[in-house]
């Protein structure tokens, strides 16, 4: 596949999981210094992870949900709490896998996830 | 529910999840040192977490997969290979969160849990 | 132990390290998607694990001021830098914990952790 | 060597890294509580480590950019960002340095890198 | 204070903790690559923060068990188990610090602690 | 450009820092598990990032060897000594590098570095 494919298969996917909404506002903050970047993760991420068929979106989105907060990327969990509840995980779902963060990443990091989370689902019910 | 039948559920999911040979060796390999710890950890991990009917024990094992390569745990990501296998998530579905885990952990993080989930998946595929 | 009974423990527990000021401001802003893991942290941390007798709050609160340095949870190390000083841990203890920080976590760890934990000592301070 | 010559040793090379004007705001806002720190951190990080001949500043700033990003502490990074230009590490390094933590910690860590950065790079084309 | 007293200072300090055997076995064991290493820790360390009169030893053996189990940094761990055991910390003590990591840090963390920590008592208890 | 020269770069560049060697080496030890993982990680880490000119592979691999161990990731940090010996830097400057980890991401992580690149480079003089 040639690079500008990818590219595109990329924003096409990246549009599906997080909307136009977010898309559109995220390439309207872009920066120079930042658009290489966002180049390689719409092609590396978007454009191949998410676009491999062996595993169902709503599966990668319970992973992200569960990575994200072991990792302490808030900014990066809130988008996809809106990824996970586009591809199909319920609020309900989305409680479970950050109850299981408090046994497995420890307390602090589950409360945190739970306060993200639970500002984007109130978001998400107001749109 | 009282505290013992808290530890006797937990017992039982552990044992469903993780395999009776698993559960047995973990259990012959206890010492008075760690009792307490294993009484905590079959209680509230798997006498409540996992015995929660929100979330279906395949996607809690997907959570597992890429929290335990966030946060380093190459022995518990070991044991959670298995328990992800006898949940009905199948290698290619474990190759799949691990190559996401490339993107959103980095390549160090995929590349320890790929050699380690290949020594469970070959061990399990003896026996 | 009844699970009720493990919950009025923790509630009392916590209460007695954080304030009843705190506590109250906390279960006000409570919400329904919060609920569950409020509970869950209420019973085992709060109602088991601090209400062991084999170790002193004070000592437990220094290793938690370590801990949430370390792990990089800003929120909960405010939140435990009160509880510390409830517990007797003095203002000049608490920098000598998060001088100690800067040995092992590394001096951006501590230099967040004492600019934390100094507006809450000036918070309170000022109560 | 003699622990105030250390000291001053320290100072000059902080403030020949990060600029007087940085350092002298740092100065005005450092409080009792967090004096100890500061004298340990211009000792022993800039009075010996930064002091010592057998690393360029340029290569200690490289260094520096991939850690910070890498232990998630972006207060730090943004002040590391500034001595990196002050050290001769072009704004398009940064960016290299940055996207190369994109594939070893992760897309979530860079991105976080990539805004604290462009906000530093951005207020000092402006001073 | 010169450089070399920090040094001798801090050599002290570390007998005194991790004892005779341990130090003895670690100068043995130290190479000309990592010479500077070792003075750096003796001095800053061992000779500065270990020396300072305003927390006690046992405190500070209690913060590193926490800090070293959230840091994942097992060969440390052990070392500072002997430590603590020599501080005066109990091996119950050592086993409620550890459960409270389980809270904390999360269970993972927490298992591998209590691990090494078993076998470093159990080495201590032979001797 | 396409995908398939995106790999034959990368294959290149990663024989070029890490030497045929470790290749052949790393080549013949994978698995039917791995490949994709490898494909992924010699196209895009290897064929684009390390290909980039905008930043001299000496310069990448300092970065490197400071993120690894932020990170924790022993393994991929031991490669990465090897790769920056290949790339220019001395053994002196990575003995800095890894001093100056000991600042950031505190002495437990300098330490577990320092062990680990003593042994490639002694493991690199015999070669």
């Amino acid at each position: 596949m040639m690079s500008t494919e990818l590219f595109d298969r990329g924003m096409a996917n990246r549009r599906a999981v997080l909307g136009d909404a977010h898309v559109d506002r995220s390439i309207a903050s872009a920066t120079e210094f930042s658009q290489e970047l966002i180049e390689h993760v719409t092609k590396y991420c978007w454009g191949d992870i998410w676009d491999r068929p062996g595993l169902a979106r709503r599966d990668r989105s319970i992973a992200n949900l569960a990575m994200l907060t072991a990792l302490n990327r808030g900014h990066e969990l809130k988008v996809h709490v809106r990824g996970a509840i586009n591809n199909g995980v319920t609020p309900d779902e989305i409680k479970e896998v950050l109850l299981q963060t408090a046994i497995y990443c420890g307390v602090p990091a589950a409360m945190e996830s739970f306060r993200l989370a639970g500002e984007v689902i109130e978001q998400m019910a107001k749109e």
